[in-house]
């Protein structure tokens, strides 16, 4: 291990807890890290589940008191992984504290809050602010940006962001992802977030206007769980007979959108397209190639380059997992085509944020919040949109 | 052949000129046909090209005076195979003569002469229309809405429908297709209509709004050819020095609509996505099951069924080519996976066309002048949308 | 209609009667051919439906007396599209007579019949013999052949061909493909021979050893039809009550072989791999780069080069269809991806063998009586391998 | 932590020696294991080089002495995971200890080893053994031998089985990978070893017969390391210069087989298959269903089901990922789709393995040494048949 080493503070020990927490036992074996994330404290509101948890999981400690655990001198990072309506009031009381902060995306429920995140991370000069738009850690997306960026697309004419899942059929109870309160948002924020991120990232490009859009809650109700407020992503079924309660959150947001280079896009984000299961999707076409990825098969980039000789040209399918090659992230892993899943892009992020920390060089850059708060903007852009039926110019949403 | 035959005139001898001839020769091959169609007349306006087209395709007779051949008395069917401009004016002459009109989609260049040649056929009592979305006879195409009309799907929550070329890159010069006066428009009639059409023949479903839209014309200035005013599809290149002239089309056109039903729909139409050659491709999700299809893999549709046992849902990729199992058309051609292409959904078309005809039953719905209008009005709400940027509802538009 | 033309008399009203027809037909509409099939007489064993095949598919004249009509002065080609077991005796007839002929594969039902047919063919100077190895003409397979030709393989070090079809389960019956007297053997002169001129064709090499080969018999009895002898492919199900005879040729052929070029190659070619409907695939494998085909996405093929930059190499899937990009036969046709089929293999024969007559460069090579004759000489080894259950060299098989 | 646990020892600190340790590390955290791998000692014969891989890795201790490590008596279980020269006088010496052991595959390097080591298994008799098989644990690989148990294939006519590589051109160095010495086989035991285990797996079935077999080393002289001996999978390029030595070992093995329920099996394992970089595929043909699975689209497994309505039948491609449809190891993972990789296996295994060793039923089976050494026995008998040109029955090879 590293000489040097930083204290972690998780928040959350639900989905993303178990992520975040698989990526700092894992990054510091398979990346040579500059600095060293030691588990420190593990916060959550049950504190027996949460003793449990930082046994398996190795945390040196536990809290339920957060706001405690956000002050204590040896922390070092705090690590943000729980719903989004509490991400303001943590992130802002580490970052007065003057933590480091690592936080879920999106960067807020509501726009405000998202607003006041970025101003204290301004004042805290000293700490640095990370998103987990874990996403962009998969080496096939990391790999469609430096395409882009060698300059093998040209102009950019279309794009479209697409993720698809089909978890939310009207048998799936009210979890808190259905909450409005809770969640900020449904499809929208869970889900489009990534894919905006993603098309800034891979791009480079910006958005400049929402041209049409459109929010729909397709089921309308669903049963109460036991508990009342929480549960996980996985639940069907089960809860039928149980009482209802309103889903207050958008299944599905389409919308259409016009970029600073002049590109055409088109989102979608659904949690209710039968067959696809995590269908993170994108297209991108340009006057001189075109890329295609879609996570359902992530370990495959398709590059169509349309300045080889005609009777060769072809989509390629590209397996993005050869450390030879120079793949990203690729030389930590495996041979070739010995496939890394899902908890890679969340252990290629900590391998990230530990080298931003030490002041390092890393494979993709991190959005900070303010990176994030743009996101949000569109993401505020689009529901604006959807409400007043209009289009929606970015430059109207501060 | 049959006992009963009817002379077929023929206006157009360029692309689908050659579409057509092909499938009225091909057609009483394949097919046993109620009623045998004689191609007896070819219009066109270059006499000696002309000549030598009905030498080669078997057209008994040429002339370049179309008002004369739709009147002419030995003609029982006109086929109208030129661009949208002349659509309303030959269409009409020939149902006020008494024939019967398969037309070329769209229906034509403008709602209004539409809606004109609608209101003929209706006075047209004895005269049957017909128009030429040969989509809809892919095997494929047909077989996904057999899958929905036998309930497979369920309550449709979300449908894409792309149709993706990338053909109208700088270089190609301004061919008829790129001039509003003739083409009507560019990517919504040429592609988008098949799209529309095919969403509606697929699903049985209505669209009531559109919610937001956009045409773009990315290219503004074209190469102009060297006769001025024509050129089919294919010339790219060559006439690259020449005088510019201006595009008055849409090179794409993307929308969001929603249905009677309640689906979500996206709709995007291009000639610019680099790496797409035909993609005339769509993705429908039902409660019960989904359907996928692209056109670049013509035999194949895809078909999630979620009514599976669990362990054994995916996608499965029909290869719609068996006869013996009750594929749409696969009777009439080569045993299964003995793949058929393009052409075949014109001679598909002019089997059901002689069918319809002879009274008899037939394989897919033919889509009349009145059907085709529906398409149309959505083609002018898609228009309006994007011209005033904002919602359109269906019932608007008259 | 080019001045120069040829009178045609086909032999053969079935599967292979039709396929020839269409092609006759259809080839001088979109080839500007320099030599015109004149369709002037079909031969079959029954005169009604006989005649009926003539009206429907335009021959000129019908005849059930073969030897009367290969010796007709006004016949300049031969085509001879029956099973095998007849190949030698009408071929020899032919060329006596001092006609070209065009044969079905594969050439015969035995090698000796085979040899004897080179022999005539030697003999008969003026006479050009043609063999319908079809696939050659599939665009996808003959860029492959290009691919190589260029250079970009290298030296080759493996080849996999399959030809995998499932209609011959234990339902079907006993169809003429199934009776050793008649077919010579099943999947091996069926399915396989079509693999083993592909990968002659393709790659340019040798075989030089069978190193090992089984034939299998699955289904060892099988219904009677009715008639007796016939049948088509398509015929399923149905017979099941009937009497049963017994098959008498391989359901199955498997061998691996070695190349003069030092590849290692392996053969399979069944009609009982469930789900594969006409599955006539290859993968090659360079030094330099790689090839994949599969009939079942019949305008696909599949390339990977190992020249590229290392983070770009992938499998690029080539829509083969391109005219604007020099694709084979692709000008002939319609716009990119405008997908052609399985007859339109047999149409580009048409015009390569209108060329080849003509004295004009073709696009593929056409397999003559001996560069079929090689491919015998390979089924032989095999068969004899598989007999003997030992390796066979090609050089002990005359 | 589970109140049971028990300590391994772990031989091996290179490419495998870093997936067991990930492995050991992982599976308590995503599994309820009934048993808790206590990671106690490592081993090796580079002291300091050891010493850093057991800090990165969390192992307790370091040794350069297996054969004091084997008999310590705090070791509950041996993990052998060096080169397969050494299987055999490791693994005896630790089940003489009467310890658990735990063998990377192939079993060993010689059939005669194989041999010993089944016979000192068979004396330990409270000693479990276990062979490393990892692809067994793949979720989509367990999945279709589920599916053949539940009978959904009926008779089983053909199963092609291919692992193929392509990162042994004449670039890569002498590794121990192809040294005949220390590796026993090449391509045959290093990746045929899986295809053969998985066969016998997925089907149940046992072949009888090799029909005809090759083993080829296209690349006679490689490059020698610096070091002489070693050196992993990893390294191509860079040792151009350097003095050659002789590669003794297959660079490619193929043969022909026969199965006790009546299958043709085509098998072929090379690491010269441009394009090619982790594919380890099958394909297995049954009367009423198939099955298709290539590693380098791991979550998937394509499933054809010949019981299906007929116009519905189609190749599905099964993401096996889901928990609540009972995918094998899915509970233990992420959400359906977000995809687990390679080294999931080799976790799977671990708890697979302290299951069995708890007395606990496990998800798929174990292989033991005697299991292992039909597979050994089958290599053998390829080894035979490529040598002595001629088919070999398994019953021959004790």
């Amino acid at each position: 291990m590293s000489a040097k080493s930083i204290n972690v503070a998780l928040i959350g020990s639900k989905f993303m807890g178990r992520a975040h927490s698989n990526a700092y036992i894992t990054a510091p074996k398979f990346f040579d890290l500059p600095l060293h994330p030691v588990m420190h404290t593990v916060v959550g509101r049950n504190a027996k589940e949460l003793e449990a948890f930082a046994r398996r999981w190795g945390w040196e400690r536990c809290s339920t008191d957060w706001k405690a655990v956000v002050r204590d001198p040896e922390i070092g990072l705090v690590d943000i992984g729980v719903p989004n309506d509490t991400h303001r009031e943590m992130a802002i009381g580490a970052l007065e504290a003057g933590k480091h902060v690592a936080c879920e995306k999106p960067l807020a429920d509501t726009l405000d809050n998202a607003r006041a995140m970025v101003q204290a991370a301004k004042k805290a000069k000293k700490s640095k602010t990370m998103v987990w738009f874990n996403y962009r850690r998969c080496p096939a997306v990391s790999l469609a940006r430096q395409i882009v960026r060698e300059g093998r697309l040209g102009r950019i004419f279309h794009m479209r962001f697409f993720y698809l899942q089909d978890w939310a059929g009207p048998d799936t109870p009210l979890l808190w992802r259905f909450q409005g309160k809770v969640a900020g948002s449904g499809s929208l924020g869970d889900l489009c977030a990534h894919s905006i991120d993603t098309a800034r990232f891979v791009t480079g490009d910006e958005f400049v206007q929402i041209i049409g859009a459109t929010m729909e809650t397709f089921v309308k109700e669903r049963a109460l769980l036991a508990g009342g407020s929480g549960g996980e992503i996985s639940g069907t079924g089960a809860a039928k007979a149980a009482k209802k309660g309103k889903s207050t959150v958008d299944d599905a947001t389409l919308f259409l959108a016009r970029t600073r280079g002049g590109a055409l896009a088109s989102f979608e984000a659904t949690r209710l397209s039968t067959g696809n299961k995590n269908g993170n999707r994108f297209e991108i076409h340009g006057e001189n190639g075109a890329l295609r990825f879609n996570f359902e098969r992530m370990p495959e980039l398709e590059w169509y380059d349309a300045t080889l000789p005609k009777h060769l040209q072809g989509w390629s399918t590209i397996n993005v997992s050869d450390g030879a090659a120079g793949h990203p992230y690729a030389h930590a892993w495996w041979p070739v085509a010995h496939a890394i899943g899902y908890e890679h892009s969340f252990i290629n992020q900590v391998a990230d944020m530990m080298g931003l920390l030490a002041g390092k060089e890393i494979i993709a850059p991190l959005p900070d919040f303010n990176e994030a708060y743009q996101t949000q903007r569109i993401m505020e852009a689009v529901t604006l949109s959807a409400k007043n039926r209009c289009p929606v110019d970015l430059s109207e949403v501060k």
